[in-house]
């Protein structure tokens, strides 16, 4: 038994190196031309361009069934439970099991990191945040702890009832995040997601303003898992490579789903205009086609890491001053937000890689396509 | 024609200056040993103890049917438009028609004047407001106005549908605002109102942190029109005089209605916190053992005068610093706005006085009496 | 004097009747090529395929400075406010003056036409169906009236601090409202709209589920009034013709505004779900390339015709029986108000005609051109 | 090691049986006179007067710092996943980590037992719950479940960081599950939380509406953790003993904490109006003299067990017939909620026991009395 699900893992050890190879050698939105919007990107086009936003994943994959993972991505490297950071939230639509939601609502900030994994495994990701905070330096005496842990469902490709996500892969996810350029598709929480019927995963986008607006950074990280009929830059690929929502009428495999989007952003803004950002980021998941149907949860969580807004704990009781950007210079965030949200979409389908694993629901082995790349080019150069 | 509904307006104004003679004859809260909390009043125990809020009222009453008004309450006595003040807004009970809801909640200010009415004048209030901000100098090119009009529905006293209320009366409580003490009772927009079943009208109180706190005035004024199984500090009133809701099964008539009320501060509060604060108002509210009916719209609207979270024109733009009290320091706030707004209900009934009009519904007059003062008196000696 | 105005009216009337006829000769999106999505259209195309809704809409022009109008939206023919439609809002920007909103969202319903129009008229507007509702036969003993009136900006073509707009017009909008095609571009409330730069108005659409998908019909009207990068059907229009949002950094011309948009369905829905289902509607506008910058107010109203939801006088105090779309059967419908919203709004632009007036905050003469057709047709034909 | 924690734990179970006993000879808030408004209860004045409504408990303590526990509500006995209820939720203030916000405000239901537990053992009871839908007949391909866990923070007693409360805790309150009688005080959810800076705990009420209202019960559960100036039947009792938030100006020690309200009804409600419902337990909570400070998580959820609202498997796809209460007959079951809730509170520290145990942020000792029960009757005996 022991050997047996260690050549289980064993082998899900070399799968998972295999479709990092394979990730590598593809191209992201950019690369194919793609590249939504009027705005330019960051250096790395990732939510780590966000001056100390890090990201960690984990995936975990055995021979046969599973395939899923998380992701973490943490505002800064300090004690975030003591330097805590405002922060936004929007449901576009609420079928998910996000937790943490009530306090950032009512407090504007985020004290933890912020963990995305499938939809089973949220107790043990929320274990791990808890545990992970209750040990820093510093938190000797906290007795509360708002966990956020976000979800999409991927018992497409593996066996989520099986619950092989443990709180020690979230802390993982925690401990090894880092800045620098972000892996994307079939990895950490989107190692076995599915969008509009083709593999999804994880991807990111950033933006910058110019220096006039402001100079600020917008970067975005997507755990796509949801459908519809899919466009990418407007050119209607899901109905020209004939796989969408309602072709056959009774079928909504291409189209339910989920997705978590994370946005970073260096602007010093108010909790109440991170959450008017983090509103902005659906226009850029509704760009790709979607078509928010009743099962597909979808979530944008934002927030800042300007110190002027950051909530130290010398700032949480006395009354001290703050700076940020008003309502009136928002609008080019705005923008900023639609953009990069639409290209990390983008990638992390370009880079996820065909995929097999098992449906929960039927205990049946499964394989889920790449986008088809070719397919897809041949497609684009015919509508430029 | 002329001369008849001249003497009717004549007749209106004696009864309108009987009536404030009469009120102010007649005890506060306060001058009753009903003092709820454990906080201290401000200077006149009147929402205008936070400074630069200005309150101005028009009464209008006819001989027959007209029993209605308008109250304003202005944040300061400067350019409104250009000098916006942070605003928060709560909807315990949403069967009403406040206007301006939607830019209050996602800007977080307020704009102009805030005008109380009666459920059916709230276009000509709004009319007032919108024509007094554009001639306002300064405003020449102002050519977007969020005219903020509450309302409850004092037809059980007033020929409502007559629509006597008109956008003049609305100005004339504005110009006409001051500071100082506030007239309470049936006067202005609680000229018709009607409280469990006696006499509503407009009331006010105000509470003063101690300096170690922060030393910041929180004031309330209410019009009252709603109902339930009254309470004063504590004493089943409503039982002893043996009128309450759900008394008669079937009849509603002493619970239904609506109740405004609005919060000024001087704390620096951002909007987020003003929201907040504005929702604790409705823990006073309950005190007085409303029953929250399906048909009373019952509203909150706060906002701050403190000048460092002012949304001047340099700071609607611009990255600019403010100071505001954070979240940990915001309970002793929250505990002032539950006791002023207890207290500004008791006083918005125990000034009003007894008055007869028309009932809308069934064209027949109505008569609706004041708290018995002696037999509260007598009431309350017993329970101390 | 008196003639001058006459005169003023009397060249507003033929402008009128010039630029019906130029709308007439317009293609309609669909005519282009155009079709969002994949489901099919009702009869007209328009928000009236859903039985019973009517439309009407008033135009008000004069030679100089008065370019703006009133749409009205009659859920059905009856008695509104006795027998109320179940409704749904949703507020993607809450930069406007939208009335009604508390009791759309507390009891879940809409008892009055709906009104569109100016910024600055929304109390005319709000009189007229006060007035109007109090009026009709059954409403004699009504004292409270939730008048619904969404509003767009339209000071770049009209003088819009004249108030040109009496309730008079509002009223005319109401009576003169009928079934069958719809009226689109520089008429009734969207007279002095601008969308992206170009000319905005009013325009519609609809859909029609497969009849195994419950074969409903959804109507959607909007009034547009924003802007951003224009996209139509994923073509970059906006930047190909150099005229889009931060092209010049500092310059959010082309940006602000804001949109209404109705929406109408026949399947019996619950307002929760209608609620949702406006939500979706702004998918379809994300798509068109909005930027939902700060200044614009993106409002979304919904409601059922269907007889098995409607709040008649018996069915609103007794318990009775309902039958409505589950959760899980939403889908289809979503899918079909993002692509009518989407199409609506290009029908908008499209049937508006170039249109000159006065800019209200300078008082300057301003011309807004509508979208240049021969280019949009050499774009899309290279593109396809 | 092991022998000293067997030693604990079976210290800790005598102390448990010991309180249970001492709870039992204590008075409920009838017993002393104190029947907050004019309905009558149920029969056992308890959740469970709600037809088919479960409660189950789990105390956990040991002989030194671990002060615990859970608390079980399933809205009926059957399969909770495949025969959801019609859900409502309010947030009076969202300091608080409950679980399952948005599906519930999404879509309107539960689907899952309702524990309650402390801050930061959220995670284990949420497995519970998982663990034990996923096993329930008829589950077997289900993938998705939406956990609803509550909690306030019992720090001041037990020591939090500790972590005792495992899954299988929860599991148990939810499969030992009952009709009948609660026990109320220091027990399950209640066993260590502090409200007014007297013992609080688990308590129940209900009350009954008379047939003509439609008969209907409304029974609400209450784990009271939280603080203010302490009000019983309207008597200043906190200030009376001396004991009350602000007394000495910078102590929150008597405010701060949370409450979770859980409401049950029989009554058909949509989710709107169930959602109604639950907002007026806060209604209840104000009159106990809550100060609804920034650090107490203030939660309400309400359910309906009728079963012509109920989704089931039918229902959830399939337009279907449901037959519920309109917004017009709402009122009374409003006055019984809040008349409910208020006695529960009551009950809570009634019936709640002296108990001692470890504070978390300090690793001291701490013992918290119960109300004085003797002082309390003499307070009471005066007033009436």
């Amino acid at each position: 038994m022991r050997n047996k699900a260690g050549l289980a893992l064993l082998v899900g050890g070399l799968l998972v190196a295999a479709q990092a190879l394979a990730a590598d050698a593809k191209p992201r939105s950019r690369d194919l031309g793609i590249a939504p919007g009027i705005l330019k990107t960051g250096q790395h086009n990732a939510i780590t361009d966000v001056q100390g936003v890090l990201v960690g994943q984990v995936t975990l994959v055995d021979a046969q069934d599973v395939r899923t993972g998380v992701t973490a991505i943490l505002p800064h490297g300090g004690n975030l439970y003591q330097d805590k950071v405002p922060a936004g939230l929007y449901v576009a639509n609420g079928y998910g099991k996000l937790t943490g939601i009530s306090q950032i609502q009512e407090l504007g900030e985020i004290e933890t990191p912020i963990l995305l994994t499938n939809t089973l495994s949220v107790p043990q990701a929320a274990e791990a945040i808890i545990g992970w905070t209750l040990k820093q330096p510093g938190n000797e005496q906290v007795v509360s702890v708002n966990a956020v842990v976000g979800e999409t469902n991927d018992s497409r490709l593996n066996d989520i009832r099986k619950r092989a996500l443990k709180a020690e892969h979230g802390l993982k996810a925690i401990t090894s995040a880092s800045s620098g350029p972000v892996a994307e598709g079939a990895v950490g929480a989107g190692t076995g997601t599915v969008a509009f019927g083709w593999k999804g995963g994880v991807g990111t986008s950033s933006r910058v303003l110019p220096a006039k607006l402001g100079g600020y950074t917008v970067g975005v990280l997507v755990q796509s898992n949801y459908g519809g009929v899919l466009q990418i830059a407007g050119q209607p690929v899901g109905e020209a490579l004939g796989q969408y929502y309602l072709k056959d009428a009774l079928d909504s495999e291409v189209a339910d789903g989920s997705i978590m989007l994370i946005v970073a952003t260096d602007a010093p803004l108010s909790d109440r205009n991170l959450t008017r950002l983090a509103k902005r980021a659906v226009a850029g998941l509704a760009r790709t086609g979607a078509s928010f149907t009743n099962g597909s949860g979808d979530y944008v969580l934002s927030f800042s890491t300007a110190a002027s807004v950051r909530r130290t704990a010398e700032r949480r009781d006395e009354v001290s001053s703050s700076q940020s950007v008003p309502n009136g210079s928002m609008s080019p965030l705005f923008q900023a937000v639609i953009e990069a949200s639409e290209e990390a979409i983008y990638n992390s389908m370009l880079k996820a890689t065909d995929t097999c694993g098992t449906r929960s629901d039927t205990g049946k082995a499964n394989c889920v396509k790449a986008l088809p790349l070719e397919q897809l080019k041949a497609l684009l150069t015919t509508s430029n």
